[in-house]
């Protein structure tokens, strides 16, 4: 396949980390440890281990987790060899205390994910990242909800705080391959740091648009074995790498190794299969986050309407997490001009 | 979206002909018609039933039906009002009588299926169909395996015998959007009838495949709603209309409603959940036919083998249905070699 970038492709899993919602933030250090091992022994070149929300999202907004994830994260870097334990960290949920614990514990990267047009409020930690000697990459959710030049320019900002990579985090899933391609191609020409995309299968098309990322030049690549991450899931690994291996693309993981993880590790551990079902689906379509659709539920009964417009319209205002609030506005508007037509 | 055809796309929903296989052929009646009645309800175009090997399939070799087939597509004509039920006939296993029963009971439209190469045993049944009244298409199946030039040469002979579309069928969900895109680009340069594309998700690409398929002029595409087909199944057609939804073509069918029969009538219905499994995994990754599966690991397990490692070498020798032999010869082959290494 034909590639923007004569870099190595590094894969990071991330079903420790997004998975941690679909598993309700319950991982057990037996489990962490049976999947790290068999990660680090097929080649995974990341592992990321965090509470779903990041580092510190372990409260009762965003759900406790059964095991701190302290432990969890020194469990992970115990199992690996060679693969390098990562940690995601969402300011304003997570602080430079948890960093720099979960770095004496062995994690050697840290993403410090923002709203994607708050690239602004990484600064402190993707500072302090690099000083303690961590690799440091910036990680912008909901990618889709900005033009591509805003985009550009808070991949800009995380790269002139120190950041040695920038994401395009699809966290909705509700990016299409022309969208991924418009933008890890802008981010290409405006960056000297590398690219990474971490996509989600609300539309199915999460394997699609990672090709579309890697042609277009993207080199960090987040995907989830078995599709254990939030919504639909992400980028399924093993499959990736099926595809990856069909293109001729080695990247140094044994696929054969990652399928019976998938098959004989992760998937009796599912509470439920990562099928595309409404919810997610909804997600995908309306561009919104999963913490809406319960409010929009209550909405939609409330004013005799279907949630799924209501959430629709709300990702057309592009509405960002904590603006919950804006679901009933819209769903009185809606009902409004319902009656009127 | 840009699209190469003028015409409009026409859906046929196939999770009662290709979710047969998954339903180890047992569907009831009464689960046709809810499903028929619904995809009706929601504007489907057409409406495919049949056993999963296609009419005639109900025998011991491919797996005895519950109900008749000819009982379900009377069901499936009573249900609908608008939707045209189709069948699907695979020359040697389906024969001109069970035709000519099924378009007395109302079936509109039957599609001719034969493995890539072999179109000229479809002449008679496509010829017969046009007779009868029917939309007749052509089916080329495992449209992986054979190079574009005699894809070609074979949709053209489909064309001569009276096809009014044909279909490039991903039956192994072997192919990758740029192998779609060549494909439906020579035929449309070749042809004068309509184009169709029928995906599977092995490879979690079926979507992806099918937008580039649109985009290239096919207007007959096939989904399964909740992935109702055989490997990890086909386009979700949900996903797929929410999908092109945001890419602003309407194809007349309610998105809503199609998510509703995909969770409140489908998903219960499931015996499995269609997640992508090893299994059907390995069939895209080798791009090889289902039924090899057992006997590749039979193989294996008698040469000290992994049967991946056979299946991904059957893959590439392009063995056809039958050619279950080549299997043993190839593991054979195969642990000589390893011993040899």
């Amino acid at each position: 396949m034909k590639r923007n970038s004569d870099k190595p492709i590094k894969l990071t899993e991330v079903c420790l980390r997004d998975g941690s919602h679909v598993m309700k933030h319950q991982f057990t250090a037996e489990q962490v440890w049976k999947v790290a091992k068999a990660l680090d022994e097929a080649g995974m070149h990341y592992i990321e281990v965090s509470h779903g929300d990041g580092l510190g999202g372990s409260t009762l907004q965003y759900g406790r987790s059964l095991v701190d994830e302290m432990k969890l994260i020194e469990t992970a870097v115990e199992a690996c060899k060679l693969s390098t334990v990562a940690v995601l960290l969402i300011p304003g949920i997570g602080t430079v205390h948890e960093l720099k614990k979960a770095r004496d514990l062995g994690a050697g990267l840290v993403r410090v994910a923002t709203h994607v047009t708050e690239a602004d409020i990484s600064a402190q930690h993707i500072h302090l990242a690099r000083e303690l000697g961590m690799e440091a990459f910036g990680f912008l959710m909901m990618a889709h909800s900005a033009p591509v030049d805003k985009l550009v320019e808070q991949a800009r900002l995380m790269e002139s705080y120190g950041a040695q990579a920038v994401y395009v985090t699809d966290s909705a899933g509700a990016l299409l391959p022309h969208e991924v391609r418009e933008r890890i191609s802008a981010l290409r020409q405006s960056l000297d740091i590398e690219i990474g995309f971490h996509a989600h299968n609300n539309l199915s098309v999460a394997v699609a648009n990672t090709l579309v990322a890697i042609e277009e030049g993207a080199t960090r690549i987040d995907g989830s074995v078995r599709c254990l991450g939030a919504g639909a899931g992400n980028t399924q690994t093993e499959v990736l790498l099926a595809v990856l291996d069909r293109l001729g693309l080695d990247v140094g993981i044994d696929l054969y190794k990652m399928q019976d993880l998938a098959e004989e590790i992760v998937a009796p551990m599912l509470p439920r299969p990562q099928e595309i079902s409404k919810g997610s689906l909804v997600m995908g379509h309306a561009g919104v986050y999963s913490s809406f659709l319960l409010h929009a539920e209550r909405a939609a009964a409330r004013f005799g309407l279907d949630s799924r417009n209501i959430l629709v319209e709300i990702g057309k205002r592009k509405a960002v997490g904590g603006q919950e609030d804006m679901i009933l506005d819209v769903a009185a508007e809606l009902a409004k001009t319902k009656q009127e037509v």
